[in-house]
């Protein structure tokens, strides 16, 4: 029991180390021997828990799914309506970017992902089935246009999300990320919310950017 | 004079064969030898134009950028409003993701480019600036609202269209790309353009899927 203990907290420190080296080399620039040193464990020990470069890239991509995926649950679980759900959960990936280096690690190397044959389809499908889900919710909440189309609408912010994020880190190193998916929901919430709720725009871009 | 001709020639050879290999198989997975195969030029030709497959993945990140900004030289040069333009703009652009290689290739490498260390940003602070300039005089003709921030609608756009094109590339190939596109104006337009001009909300989608 102590062995398997230490065991997951060795592997848990690999890919925390990984990520910052992933973070900041990307998949091509980062050696096995950098992320044990960084990790503070031998070589023989990281290999024995990944035996090759591939298998921790693909471990740090899916922890980062991981941690997104469980704090979109934890938004879920608030109970709040369907729309203020989902811009919920955008501010929580956002918040997620900011302060883990695993999830920017893991976008990175999503977006490096050919370079190593993984296929990366699942967290963008897991992603727009979940915010189509809640688009539905939201029409019949009454909050969303009833002829919006939540799937096109569930695509457009995945879409969305991926390119303005990244253009806010190619451009201010995520700086102004925050600030910049905020003008996301302030100019794209008008055309897809109902006509008799446009008054609720504003308060849900500042839901987005932290009020209670 | 002929050999002068025959050296640019050869140079756009092998800058169509890189790009066709860049974008099958990346940076990390593209050999020179292929590309001078590809090309039907010896290696030491190949050489002689690109003495690293850094030089060659530039050349191909330039050539992108020339193309797409001599597109927008075309489009401008019609004279039309300036919302107008800023859509035909971004309908040419992904007319041009669909049908050159040289396009998808050189934002492939775009994605991977910190893997040869080369700085991406100037391309998307020049449609940012490009798209700002003409979000300004979309306001001064009335057609975009009067309290928008041209800056930050004119780096949603570019942030927006680079998320998109390549969530549409994940999963479907970029078949569905026009469409994924098309839904971005329909749900971004009403948001922006002033309130006395929704009207033209419908003509603006259409014009971007190709209506005259």
């Amino acid at each position: 029991m102590v062995q398997q203990e230490r065991a997951r907290s060795t592997r848990a420190a690999i890919i925390g180390a990984a990520a910052r080296i992933f973070e900041e080399q990307g998949y091509g620039g980062t050696a096995l021997a950098a992320v044990a040193t960084e990790a503070g464990v031998t070589k023989g020990a990281l290999y024995f828990h990944f035996p090759a470069k591939e298998d921790l890239a693909v471990a740090v991509i899916e922890e980062q799914h991981a941690i997104a995926s469980a704090d979109g649950v934890r938004v879920q679980a608030l109970g709040r309506p369907a729309l203020e759900t989902l811009v919920l959960i955008c501010r929580g990936f956002a918040l997620q970017l900011i302060e883990h280096s695993v999830m920017r690690a893991g976008i990175r190397l999503t977006f490096e992902a050919s370079a190593f044959g993984h296929d990366v389809r699942q967290p963008y499908l897991d992603w727009s089935t979940r915010f189509a889900e809640l688009a539905r919710t939201a029409q019949d909440d009454g909050d969303l246009r009833g002829d919006l189309d939540p799937e096109a609408f569930a695509l457009l912010i995945v879409g969305s999300y991926t390119g303005v994020q990244m253009v806010s880190d190619i451009l201010t190193g995520r700086q102004d990320v925050l600030e910049r998916l905020a003008d996301l929901w302030r100019m794209l919430l008008p055309g897809v919310v109902a006509p008799d709720r446009q008054e609720h725009v504003p308060r849900l871009v500042d839901l987005f950017l932290g009020a209670p």
